[in-house]
């Protein structure tokens, strides 16, 4: 349902246990820019009304989750800063191609494969964290996260054929994996 | 209360008369851009707790709003597409200073004075026009341009002195009121 490539490593969970903090802080971040990306989706497409819609709800709903992390720092007396981002974003952002519609396709994926990860975390985490709190955190953002990634693959499926959109979600979804394993970031939500 | 140093002139109700739907269409595009400045405004000060709650407000306000000006195109037979906005943001971004927190207090209020316009455009309008949807239309959307101009005016203050900051709005606002009464633009929202 995914169409993730690779489940999480062990490496992560040992950068988790090592620095909660800064995953959490970075999670904040995460929300905040996939607010602003559903933003910018709907700035170049603006003329495509389902895409819009759809847009506006995940703005909505990943900035509802920012106050939601930014919330649940506070309540754990952890201060809420500025952190160098993973290059993980970077990374993925930089395989878009530069032709329309190619381009519409890529980046609608490429958030879609943003939130599939987010999702993949969030369900191993729930399970792994030591704190009720947080566990049913991660769990109530589970839902969402998937479905979202759903939202971008069958919005990017307005700009070509089903057909090559599965494809190319398929080679996205490969180099995806390869970047995760590849990374030497310090501990973030997508290390 | 709105701070503005000018009443719309006549020139621009006579552009409104002469084309109604490029002031429709570039309506919608005027809440999709407040909304896109709020975003923004939230990634520079994330610091900023309340900021962050004002602008996540303010974000799902204008989206809303923009939906609406896109479905009452719709029910008007009027095709959405993209149009040549006025010079009329730029010019103002254009007074914007470069160092913080000088540029904070500046971005917050010509946010601020944006919204002003609209609302004192919107209330005019509500008047000038021969169609009551429309009428009740702009009168629904003076409520929150107004309180949106007085939250950039206070969230202005979290940057700068009380004082300094009602000296800087008195003078942008003058500038304001140049760049209106020096506009070329065809006919939009700010020509």
């Amino acid at each position: 349902m995914l169409h993730l490539k690779s489940d999480t490593a062990a490496r992560w969970f040992e950068q988790v246990d090592e620095d909660l903090n800064a995953v959490l802080i970075d999670h904040a971040h995460c929300e905040k820019k996939a607010a602003g990306t559903a933003l910018n989706l709907m700035f170049a497409y603006v003329e495509d009304r389902e895409l819009c819609r759809e847009m506006t709800e995940i703005v909505n709903e990943e900035l509802e989750h920012f106050h939601m992390v930014v919330d649940l720092l506070e309540r754990r007396g952890v201060r809420f800063r500025r952190l160098t981002p993973s290059t993980y974003g970077r990374k993925l952002n930089d395989l878009v191609r530069k032709q329309e519609p190619q381009r519409a396709v890529d980046r609608l994926l490429v958030a879609g494969l943003i939130e599939a990860r987010s999702c993949e975390r969030f369900n191993r985490l729930a399970d792994h964290v030591d704190d009720a709190e947080l566990a049913e955190f991660y769990r109530s953002l589970f839902e969402s996260e998937a479905r979202h990634h759903t939202t971008y693959t069958r919005l990017a499926k307005h700009f070509a054929p089903a057909e090559e959109v599965t494809r190319r979600l398929d080679e996205l979804a490969e180099l995806e994996a390869e970047i995760l394993a590849a990374s030497d970031d310090p501990p973030r939500m997508h290390s």
